[in-house]
């Protein structure tokens, strides 16, 4: 469990999508910049005993989504949040259990976001996410570009 | 359950993977050019009450896999089919059943794919999928590249 109630927050938001439950996803830390999900490979084994592919692809997913989230709340600011399009890059194989990480892109801003959300009520925010080998190399990488949309509050 | 013994191979190597297994996935046809798989909104749903866009590009990931594996079996080369990369267009929320389809990228041969592998041990493969809304439209579309390394037989 976490201490912090918006971190335990997003855990429960995740547990309730059957999907990603399925995952079997832990979020591992956040330090206000990088949002790391943690997974046991066990769950995400494929044919040649390494992690599937699309399990790499939807936990930096996850992990950016869930950062968007947590940075948008921490402003005061409603909104939803979407994945617009994304790309990924595989690297090398991974037999370990899977560690994503996902922070803002370079180039972009949170203070630019939030006022385009504010101002217009939509912004879109890109990042990037990897997710790592036991020694720290890189088995696979991506950039994705989120959407977000204020609520009526 | 399947006639074509190819398709009912593929199947069984799905289920065997536990990530894909969750997926809930069926092989809802092939073509030779074109392979459908289908998968239950219900296993998909994210907190939007539409499908989560981990699960669409899983599952457009896997109908290329798949049909990579078939057309090299069908052309009696033995390959390990791995995902070299992937982006991923998100255009509509698909509140239905997951329907997603693969096929060769346009300007791609079967012909020159299986000449690499056998001669070179080695062969690119660029994919197109989609995953479509019950009007046929697109919620979301995609590319891939596949890299099909030769097995020792």
């Amino acid at each position: 469990m976490h201490d912090d109630p918006a971190l335990q927050a997003l855990a429960a938001h995740y547990q309730a999508m059957p999907p990603v439950a399925a995952l079997q996803l832990r979020i591992a830390g956040f330090d206000g910049d990088c949002l790391r999900l943690h997974a046991p490979l066990a769950a995400h084994v494929n044919d040649k005993g390494c992690a599937f592919g699309g399990s790499l692809a939807s936990l930096m997913t996850l992990a950016g989504w869930g950062l968007v989230t947590l940075r948008l709340q921490r402003a005061g600011l409603a909104a939803e949040v979407y994945v617009a399009d994304s790309s990924v890059r595989y690297r090398a194989p991974l037999y370990a259990n899977l560690a994503a990480e996902a922070r803002l892109d370079d180039g972009q801003s949170w203070d630019a976001a939030c006022s385009a959300l504010r101002e217009h009520g939509r912004a879109g925010i890109f990042l990037q996410a990897c997710v790592r080998l036991p020694d720290g190399d890189i088995a696979a990488e991506g950039r994705a570009r989120f959407v977000a949309i204020a609520q009526a509050s």
